[in-house]
């Protein structure tokens, strides 16, 4: 953990390596990757089988082995822990209910010249969501990526996910159920989201792929990228608080540890304009680390990546967090609004003191696909919006024709395009 | 050009055969634009102005051979015939205009257990336009991307245009005045995608890369893509024209045309429920083919990926159009609304006989990149989305966490996330 001072001569120098720390695996896995796409592409299923047989260590020998059945999902619920069950379906109901209020609705006027203008928004016919095995198989991640993919009227909804030697995760086979998952297929890595994008024998296509993976699953959706569309390319997990010293102490660690627990990758920032304040935070989070399951991953990444900054005053905060553009942003102030205000780039921010980031991870309804790695500069959490697109539509009389029309006429011959001219001239004469 | 009937034994296989085609270059430069990148990244300006002498033959000596000043863009303006300025005046008004009303608004509200729920959206800091050089250097395609960054409010816009042998091109240059470009870098190709993802030294980096370009281009986009945002990998232009016979076979001739002219891999295909209508139109097509000064690259695309398929009735037009997912489709009917309402993907939809498509292309507002490739099943053209990011935000007092702690605590325990339950549990006591 870096301990920076705002004040201090170095300190910008400091600021900027932990703004543009690499945090994210620089494999050069791009080849492998072709290779793999390659392979799907030539041979379907035949490579599909080979691949999860040597990397998954799973072999495909009945129908069920390739694909799980609707009613194992549904045992998977009715066998769950009653609170568990309640606590799904909370969540469930509540992305849901948030994500219903997000669809973007048709535009559709005439203009001053009686031109008829608008945009009409479709749901895309098919979405895949890889959901990985292994540490990170969460069920919550399974409901943010399927239920705005539902709520946005995708008719089919797919699945692929790894079971390594045959292994199913029962929770994300319930959480399948909740979201009502078309297809579930057992396979994982690039060569999934290669059956995904190109199709295979039994796998047919779909349109739009979405949801975490590794580097190797990265990397094959930035490649497939245009021949579906993906969402945004994942990285680490991060947290940044912005915090005063009216704030338990205890609070802000468990806060700061939530994100570290997730990877030795990720990052957690504190910035609080009281060095009384950042001392007690720093013991407390040594206090709780000691005490977590998770302890030894958050550790790693708390002494790795870790960094507690002291600013004057906590606007100073904010040119900090612009630079940073976190994924989470807690404002754990007096005036969270203020701060708000002022900042430009974050995916998710949390206002006040009483919502840890980690009820926005699961119940509260906002997706949890947030931008990391500096992206909320750009880009935004999934929505409903990743499985819509928008068509736009024209209609003109003889009058709005006749309005524009020899303006197109002159820009489409000086662009040295004369059929466009004449299709133009020829509806004028 | 082929001529399908769809009520022949061997359609289902040749239309496949339309939908399938590659037209898209398959050049693999892939390791070529990652060797380029890394140059750029590693050596900057240095490596910057190697390229650009070897590949566009523009040798660097003064500042105004790297940057164009804003007074060039200016007196290209004013030096602009006064029809061709006021041309681009109208398009850049009415582009404004129709994106302007495209702004996504905030929201805002507290649910029923109390919890105050929303997003906000706001623009990317900085922006930049590929600009190609030679033939497809478009103004009307500079303002299609320079604007809706601007309606945005991105703050620092920036352009790249390669110059071959130092040339430049007036009309782009008064486009980029029109459109308000802040800054105008004469380089091109991967390397200007390099220069805009990473910055240089003379070159700050941008947000966002939108615009058109060559497979070198399209390539670099992708492997930037992750470090800023992009828009949508863009492939040869197309139209399908759905058109019964009363229609003037003339006029759709010529809308054909419009799109074969821009490139030989572009596409044009009609569809039509009159074998008569369809044969006036394949006639008309040639003698106004054999007139055009891009008549050339007309007759090859036509030749090559044309096609006219007759249908028994213009409703079997519609499963045919959703597959061919096309970047333009006209609607040249009595009752476009019908066809309309059943469309599912298109990228812009062009209603009735008197809006052929090529004033969508200049002046009617919408805007002109759109997806292509069949990339209308699950992307949207250009908007001022693409130069936005929405972040989301979450507020809760003690009996909103109270209502949903739990059952949040409950997930991230079956999860193995116990920070995650610490974080609630703490300010449950």
């Amino acid at each position: 953990m870096q301990m920076l001072d705002a004040s201090a001569a170095d300190f910008a120098e400091n600021f900027d390596r932990v703004v543009n720390a690499r945090r994210e695996s620089a494999d050069n896995v791009s080849r492998d990757v072709a290779d793999i796409l390659s392979r799907i592409r030539a041979r379907g299923d035949e490579a599909l089988a080979d691949l999860t047989m040597k990397l998954d260590g799973h072999h495909f020998s009945s129908d069920e082995d390739w694909r799980v059945p609707a009613w194992r999902c549904e045992r998977a619920y009715e066998e769950l822990d009653g609170e568990l069950r309640d606590a799904l379906d909370l969540a469930a109901a509540r992305i849901r209910s948030y994500h219903e209020a997000q669809k973007p609705g048709p535009r559709d006027y005439t203009d001053d010249i009686g031109m008829r203008l608008g945009h009409r928004w479709t749901p895309v016919d098919a979405a895949g969501v890889y959901v990985p095995g292994g540490r990170a198989a969460y069920p919550s991640s399974l409901l943010m990526n399927a239920i705005p993919a539902r709520v946005a009227g995708v008719e089919r909804l797919v699945a692929v996910t790894p079971t390594p030697k045959g292994e199913m995760n029962p929770l994300v086979l319930a959480a399948a159920h909740i979201a009502g998952i078309d297809e579930i297929w057992r396979v994982g890595g690039a060569q999934a989201i290669g059956a995904l994008a190109y199709g295979t024998q039994r796998i047919a296509p779909v349109d739009v792929i979405t949801g975490p993976g590794n580097a190797w699953v990265a990397e094959a959706k930035r490649q497939v990228f245009g021949t579906v569309g993906i969402d945004m390319i994942a990285g680490p997990s991060e947290i940044l608080v912005i915090a005063d010293d009216k704030n338990d102490p205890a609070w802000i660690a468990a806060d700061l540890l939530s994100q570290a627990e997730h990877d030795p990758s990720s990052q957690s920032i504190l910035i609080t304009d009281s060095a009384d304040f950042a001392a007690q935070v720093e013991d407390q989070v040594d206090v709780q680390a000691a005490m977590l399951a998770t302890g030894k991953t958050a550790r790693a990444a708390w002494d790795a990546h870790g960094a507690i900054i002291t600013v004057a005053s906590l606007d100073d905060a904010i040119p900090l967090a612009n630079r940073l553009a976190a994924e989470h942003v807690e404002l754990a102030v007096d005036d969270p609004e203020a701060l708000f205000a002022k900042l430009r780039h974050a995916g998710s921010v949390f206002l006040g003191r009483m919502v840890p980031e980690a009820v926005g991870d699961y119940v509260a309804g906002p997706n949890h696909v947030l931008p990391t790695g500096r992206r909320a500069r750009f880009a935004s959490g999934l929505s409903v919006l990743d499985f819509m697109k928008r068509t736009s539509f024209i209609e003109a009389g003889p009058d709005a024709l006749a309005a524009v029309g020899p303006a197109a006429i002159a820009l489409a011959e000086a662009e040295g395009l004369p059929a466009h001219a004449q299709s133009i001239r020829l509806r004028l004469k």
